[in-house]
């Protein structure tokens, strides 16, 4: 019953406009992947959550069934999640070890390869949306701490207190890590998208790791690891155990599956997170889709929190299971 | 004449024991790639970069042919160019936009990919070895600034003043720099090996681009864009414009073309440098070994500083061409 509550399947009539279907976009997001199951979660979070993925899912196809592009799709739905609590990412990220926030954010082109991206940022409300300034404004594709936040915020990126990212929940969580009694789950976001001009778009967001160290970063805003779009192959972003996301440099691995092995996109992510990295022991999974609209959603945690969406008004929201 | 003397081609005897060839090693070094001609580099500097180079070569050999580890020898042969002003590494690094050294290096095991790495440092003196004590030491593969130099030292990396990387030479340039009359040279080092035991690993390590802001990272520190070793295909080293090799996972393409593609390492190297990287306008080379011993190097710049050695005796050493 409350599997039926909070997932949707919504099989919509195909839009066909005039006799012709209408070109094909299609838009994958997730909330992390991890420990998400009864145990771990309330029913009331978990509507919560479900009913966030919901309003996120409709506002990228607003854009996209408009003939926006997949980069403006994916920044608008990861600049909602970020603005939620209830994700690992902008206002719900998690505390470091010394109990401050160090965000971090990455976005790509598949039409340009061009990316950007920032890490150990504590003080810019949207990382997404820092990721695309970097990508558009500045010869890098990667800035870090305040170097980055001080580019970006000449660029417009809104600046926040630091205190803006404190929330209850994660000071608490930190406190648990901080004696080792918490599961960790991974709330990274991310958004992979095709626009109806037929250009594939990635994009990743995180809170970090809960008690990280040491100037820590994880994959999220490695472009080739957390996240890769490329119109020769699929967009893939990813979330789980960043140190083995790195390793396996998971994102571009799927993509150079398909590429070079003539793997379909369900294939390729299959191997990748239930072959090769399962086998090293790494936790994670990732939402993948591809230039024809395909697409892939797999995960070896418990659960990762996904939904899609695709021109057709086919609309699938998962939160257990 | 100069490239004669510069250039050396010493192909010795096969090391036959007792009628059975040696197992196979093979070592591969760079210097950097850029403009890497004698308009840009005197003579006498390019002598001391031939000998520089011949030393390291000689050291690589050592450890590999006594039955060391690719691990062992890409460590030590990167510390001897960490510890030299002629490469943007170590004591030769450049100076950022604000005058100060930040420092980057990764180092992969093939076997395990097991990864490690550290960029925005400044006070750790070989910052490879850092990046050995990451994979090593610590459950995480990427650690930055201050919390890294903490990390590392804490496990025994030697700690210098900043003061030890001011070299006349690289504050020059900065001031060249500044006034936009430098032609930038990209002097980021590695090195790959494969061992007797079969085993590949890749180094590579770097002082950063002269004049960066920002909190920029470039490729050096990043896994599968400017570092990458995998049993299963080859390592690989990178230098060059930062920003196009991680745009382009240049590291891991070439061995996922190998792996998934069944290229031949000299052309899956050759598809990266001179069609993907050059067609985008990326300049730089890399330097890679596969399993069986094959060596590639590849670079769409002027030059490419670089050297190799074989278990049969072969060494090539080549500056200017």
């Amino acid at each position: 019953m409350r599997d039926s509550l909070i997932t949707l399947f919504l099989f919509c009539s195909f839009q066909i406009v005039g006799g012709q279907e209408a070109p094909a976009y299609a838009i994958v997001i997730h909330g992390g992947a991890g420990n998400i199951s009864p145990e771990y979660i309330t029913t009331d979070e978990a509507a919560a959550i479900s009913a966030k993925l919901s309003q996120v899912l409709e506002k990228g196809i607003s854009i996209l069934d408009s003939g926006g592009t997949s980069l403006d799709a994916i920044e608008a739905v990861i600049r909602i999640m970020e603005d939620s609590p209830l994700f690992n990412a902008g206002k719900g990220a998690v505390f470091t070890h010394e109990g401050k926030n160090e965000l971090g954010a990455s976005i790509m082109d598949g039409k340009t390869l061009n990316a950007g991206a920032v890490a150990g940022i504590g003080d810019i409300k949207n990382p997404i949306s820092a990721a695309r300034i970097v990508m558009e404004e500045s010869p890098h594709v990667l800035l870090y701490g305040a170097g980055a936040s001080r580019f970006v915020a000449s660029h417009g990126a809104e600046v926040v207190d630091s205190n803006y990212f404190f929330t209850e929940k994660r000071w608490k969580q930190l406190q648990r890590q901080l004696k080792k009694k918490e599961v960790e789950k991974y709330g990274t976001v991310g958004c992979v998208a095709l626009d109806k001009h037929g250009n594939l778009a990635a994009g990743t967001s995180t809170g970090g790791m809960t008690n990280k160290r040491f100037g820590r970063i994880g994959d999220s805003p490695i472009t080739g690891a957390g996240n890769y779009a490329n119109n020769n192959s699929c967009a893939v972003s990813a979330t789980g155990h960043g140190e083995f996301l790195i390793r396996y440099t998971v994102a571009h691995d799927i993509s150079a599956m398909m590429q070079y092995g003539d793997l379909p996109i369900q294939e390729a992510a299959r191997s990748v997170i239930h072959e090769k990295l399962k086998d090293a022991g790494g936790t994670g999974g990732v939402i993948c889709v591809d230039k024809q609209g395909n697409i892939a959603m797999e995960f070896n945690t418990t659960g990762m929190l996904r939904a899609y969406a695709t021109a057709n008004g086919e609309k699938v929201l998962k939160v257990f299971e």
